[in-house]
C-alpha cells in the first residue's frame, strides 16, 4: 500500500480482509494515510487489472484460476506457485501442488527471463531468502566457476514469520538480544534457491535476527577461479534496475524500505572460496517491492518505475 | 529462579505450572541451569516455608488462604493484595477484593514499614511503576515540600506485560522502534501510588518501550522548597539497602538484572518544581527481587542478602 | 535527499560538504542511490534557487545573509534563527544572536502564518521536541483553556544527537535497553516551545530511548474546561496538510519515515487535566521533512507535496 | 567486576586505569555498586596474587614479564599470547610475537589440558569468535569425522567492538535494525581457531549484530559419518563445566550474563554435511566468565565456581 500509494501507474482500488472486511483500512493500519476501506475477497469478481495475493500458502492455490477467468492478472506472494517440480512441492509442502503449476511464471527478473513476466497471467513472486541466496550466486553460476557446494548463511529480521505467530519467542521481550537458527535441515526455501540456481545443490541455514527488517546472505562457495569477482559482478548487473554492487560489505539498513539488493563478493584465495554478501529489505525487494517490479513489467512500464531506491536511514 | 540460585539462604524446592506439570524446567525456561522439574500447585501442600506465587490477578486472591493454613509465609506478586481500600480495589479492577486483604502488608521497606513485613503470613509486593514512582516521590513528600498534583511519566521494557500476551503490538517487528503510552487515565496503579503517598493525589501515564527491561519514572511536581534536594534524598535513603541516589539521571541500563533503584532530584527553579528521576529493573526491584528483599525481611536475613547489585553492562 | 529525490517540483542540483568535497556522496551515504559528487559550500554561490542549511547551531548565522544577497532562499534546520527574543538566545545558547534575526520567519505552518512563510527569504525550521509539544498543546491553548503549568515529557530516538557524537553512551552497545532523561533543566528547546505558544510557561523533559528514529510528547496540563477535545482537536487541525487527530495514544512507528504528526487527546475529570500525545518522526515531521513543507509553501505547492504520509511499517 | 563480586574465593583489591586513576570507580561504571576507587597500573607492584588483563592488543606483551617476575599469575583477555605459530602471529598482526610467547598456556579448558591451566604463571584468554567456533567444531573434529573445509559463519552482539571505537557504524542510530559481514577475509581469530582445531584449515566469517552481547557460531562441515550427533556431543562434553549440549538451535539470549556455551548439532543427509550452532555470551564465556573459568583453575577452584549458569531472561 505504501509502495503503490506513490507509484505513478497503479491506483488501489481494492484491499481485502475475510476477517475485517467493512472497516476502514486506516484502522486496522494507523500507519497508513487512507480512506479505504477493507471489502470482502471475491474471486470471481476481482474489480481490477491486477491483484495481488499476499496470503498464507493454500490461499492462492484456490483462488488463483478463478481470478484470472475473471481477467485479472496475478502476483502471487505466497510459495503456492515457485516450485516447478510437484515431487520437490510435495516433499517440502505436504501437499499437493497446483495442477500445472496454473501456468504461473516465477517472477525474479534477474534470472533472465522478462518477456515471460511481461506476458505472464500469474506470477510467482520469490521468497525473501531465496532472492537473496540467488543474486549473491548468480553471476558465479552463470560463469560456471561454482565447483563445490555452497554454504548460505542468511539473517533477517523478524517480520518475515508475519502478524499472525503467537509463539512467545516472536515477543519483543524474548527476541531482543537474541540470534538463533530455524529450519535449519530441510527449510522450505531450498528447493526453491536450487532450483532458480539451475539445480544446484545449496546448504542452506536461515537464522532470526532482533530486527523488524532486512535480509542478508552470506555465501561461501568454492570457485575454479577468484580472479576479478567485482567486474564480473558489475558486468552480469549492469542493466539490474534493482540490484547494486557495492564496493564494501553491504548492510541491510542501507536498503530498508527500498527496492533495492546490495552484493557484494570477494575471493579467499588461501581456500580456493569466493564470498558472497546480498543485504535487501525481506519486506520490500524480499517481497511488495518485487511484486511492484513485476507488477512494472506485466503493465509495461520501466521495472523500477515508482519504487524507491534511497533507503531510509538512520 | 536466577536470583534464588545464588542466594546463600533459600533453597528452591518446588516450581509449579498448571500447563506443564511434569516436564523439566529447563525445557520450558532454557535459559535457567537447573535440574527441577514442574509439579502441579496445591495451596494445602506448599512443602515450603515460602512460597513466591507470580500469577495473573485473582490466582492469590483464590488461595492465599489456603496456603497460610497449611503453614506457608507467602509473597503475592500479583496485584490481589496491594490496595487497602475495598472502594479502590472494586473501581480500578472491576472485582471483589479479598476480605480483611487477608491480613497483607504492603511490602515496599522503603515506607518504613519492615516489622510488619518480617513478621507477615501474607506480603503483596508492589507493582513496578509503583516502586519507581514511590521511590522518587517519598522524600519530598515526607518532608512536606510537595505543594501541587504529580506528574508521573513512567517509560517500561515490554516485559511488564508478559509472555502470555497475543496482540501483535508486542511482537518484535511492531515494537521495535517505537514508544507509546498506554492506560493513560485510570491505570490500576494509580490507586498504589496514590495509597503509598498517603492519599496524594497523582497523574500518571506509563508508556511502553522497545527494550525488554527497565523502568524510568520521570516525575515533575511543585514544592514549597526546592533547596539541597540531592541532600535530602541522600539522607532519606541513607539505611536503603537497595535505593542509591546518584549524582546524574539515572539510566535504566545501569541498574540491569539488579534488585537497586537509582534516585536523582534537581530542582527548576524558574518554575518552583522540584524533577526527579527513579530507575529500576521492572522484573527486578521492580517485581523478583523485591520479592526476594521481603523473604530476606521475613527470613531474618540482611534485607540485599544475596541480591546482585552490580548491572550487567552493556 | 531520500525525500526530495521522488518530489515532483524540486531537483537537489548541489550537496556540499567541508570535509568530503569531491568525492560521490553514495559513497559517504551508501544507502542513497544518487550519482551526485559532493561539492564545497560557497554561499556567495548557491547555485540553486533554495538552500537547506543542515549544520551544526553558528553555520547558517554566518552564511544566511550571503546566501540571501546571492540570491537564495534559505530554511535553516539549525537553532540559529527560531528565537525572536535576544536575551532568550543569550540566556539558552550562550552566544549572540543573529542581527535582527537575519528577517526570518519562524517555520511552523499550523501556527498559521503561512502566508509569511511564502514569502519568507528565510525560514527557521523548528526543533524536534517543539513541533511534538506545541501541536500537542496548540489547540488548547488558542481555545484559552489552559490554567496551569504544562508538564511535557518527551521521548526520543537517538538520532537527534547525530553522527557525530563520541560519547559512548551513544553506542548500541551501551543505548540498546536503555531509557534516561537529559537536558532536565534549561535544555534549549524549552524559550522556543514557550515562544510558540505565546509565552506560556512550560515544564520540559526530554528522554533518550532505545531507537533511532520517532518522537513522542506526552503533556499533562490543567484546563479550565475537559469536553470534547477530540472534536476540539479534529477541527483545529482539519485543515493541517500533516497533521491526523487519531482515535488512540498514537505511536512513533507509525510515522517513520513520513512528514506526519499524529496527535491525541483526553481528558482526566478527576484532576482536570487534560494528556494529549504526539508522535512524529523527529527526522521527518521534526526536520526533514517539515523543511520540505516549508519550501513547498515558499515555491508555492501544496503544503505536502510530494511528502510521504504512509508509515514504513514494521 | 561484576562476576568477581559475587565469588567466594577471590577479592578485588585494585582496578586500574591509566587516564582515571584517582576516581571512584562507580563514577566511571555507575552500573558497578563498588567502593573502589581506581588506581594506576604498575606490574612491577601488581599487590595481588592474580592479575587479569583486559587492555588492547600490545599492552599485555609489554608487561606479562614484569608482572610475572613481580610474582603474580596472569590472565590475559587480549590477543598477544594467544598463537603458537610466531610467523600466524606476525602475519595476523603485522607485529612482533612475545619472545617464546612468553610461555603463556592457552586456556580453552575444553581442550583438555587443564592441568597446564592449573599450574601456569601466564595465561592466554582465548577469542569469543574462537570459542564458540571451537567448541562446535571440536567433537567432530576429535573423533575424526570431518572431510572438509568447515565454514563458519559467526554473528556477534556490538560490545565485541569494545567502547572506544568512534565510527558512526557502532552508534545505535546507525547500527539498530542492521547487519553486516566484517573482516571477511583474514580475520584474527582465523589462525586461532585453525591452531585449536590442530591445523584444520577453516573459512571464517564474522557478523555484527543489533545487540550488545550474545555471539553464535553456525558451522557447516562435510563429515564422514553423520550418525548419532547428539550422543558424541553429549558424551564429548559430559564433564564439561560451562558446555550444555541442548536438544534446539541454541540462542545467544539463553545465555545471557551466564559462563554457559549451548552447543547443538544436526545432520543434513542430503549433503552429507554437519551442521552445528554454538551460542554464548561474548563478554561471558566468550571473555570475562572464562577468565574466570581459568582463575579458578589456577587457584585450585571447582572450575564453574562463582560463575552465574542462569542467563538472564528476558
Amino acid at each position: 500500500m505504501r509502495l503503490l500509494a506513490r507509484h505513478p501507474g497503479f491506483r488501489v482500488v481494492r484491499a481485502t480482509s475475510g476477517r475485517l472486511a467493512g472497516t476502514p483500512l486506516r484502522d486496522a493500519c494507523p500507519w497508513l494515510d487512507t480512506s479505504l476501506e477493507l471489502s470482502s475477497f471475491d474471486p470471481a469478481d476481482p474489480g481490477a487489472e491486477f491483484v495481488l495475493l499476499a496470503q498464507e500458502n493454500g490461499f492462492a492455490m484456490r483462488h488463483a484460476a478463478t481470478l484470472i477467468d475473471a481477467g485479472a492478472r496475478v502476483v502471487d506472494l505466497s510459495a503456492d506457485h515457485r516450485l516447478r517440480d510437484p515431487e520437490a512441492y510435495r516433499a517440502y509442502y505436504k501437499a499437493e501442488p497446483a495442477p500445472e503449476g496454473h501456468g504461473a511464471v516465477y517472477g525474479l527478473p534477474e534470472l533472465g527471463e522478462r518477456d515471460a513476466i511481461r506476458s505472464a497471467r500469474l506470477v510467482a513472486n520469490p521468497g525473501c531468502h531465496v532472492t537473496a541466496a540467488v543474486l549473491a550466486l548468480l553471476p558465479l553460476v552463470r560463469a560456471g566457476r561454482v565447483t563445490g557446494t555452497p554454504v548460505i548463511d542468511t539473517k533477517t529480521g523478524a517480520s518475515g514469520a508475519g502478524r499472525a505467530r503467537k509463539e512467545s519467542e516472536y515477543l519483543l521481550s524474548e527476541a531482543l538480544n537474541d540470534v538463533r537458527a530455524y529450519g535449519v535441515v530441510g527449510h522450505r526455501h531450498t528447493p526453491e534457491i536450487e532450483q532458480a540456481l539451475g539445480g544446484l545443490p545449496i546448504r542452506f541455514t536461515p537464522h532470526i535476527l532482533p530486527m523488524p527488517r532486512g535480509l542478508l546472505a552470506t555465501v561461501a562457495v568454492p570457485v575454479s577461479d577468484g580472479a576479478d569477482l567485482d567486474a564480473l559482478y558489475r558486468e552480469f548487473y549492469a542493466d539490474a534496475a534493482t540490484v547494486r554492487v557495492v564496493a564494501h560489505p553491504p548492510t541491510t539498513k542501507a536498503t530498508l524500505g527500498t527496492a533495492r539488493c546490495d552484493v557484494w563478493a570477494t575471493y579467499d584465495a588461501r581456500l580456493g572460496m569466493a564470498v558472497v554478501c546480498a543485504a535487501l529489505d525481506n519486506l520490500g525487494k524480499g517481497a511488495a517491492a518485487a511484486a511492484i517490479q513485476n507488477l512494472n513489467l506485466m503493465a509495461g512500464y520501466e521495472e523500477a518505475e515508482g519504487l524507491p531506491l534511497d533507503g531510509l536511514w538512520p
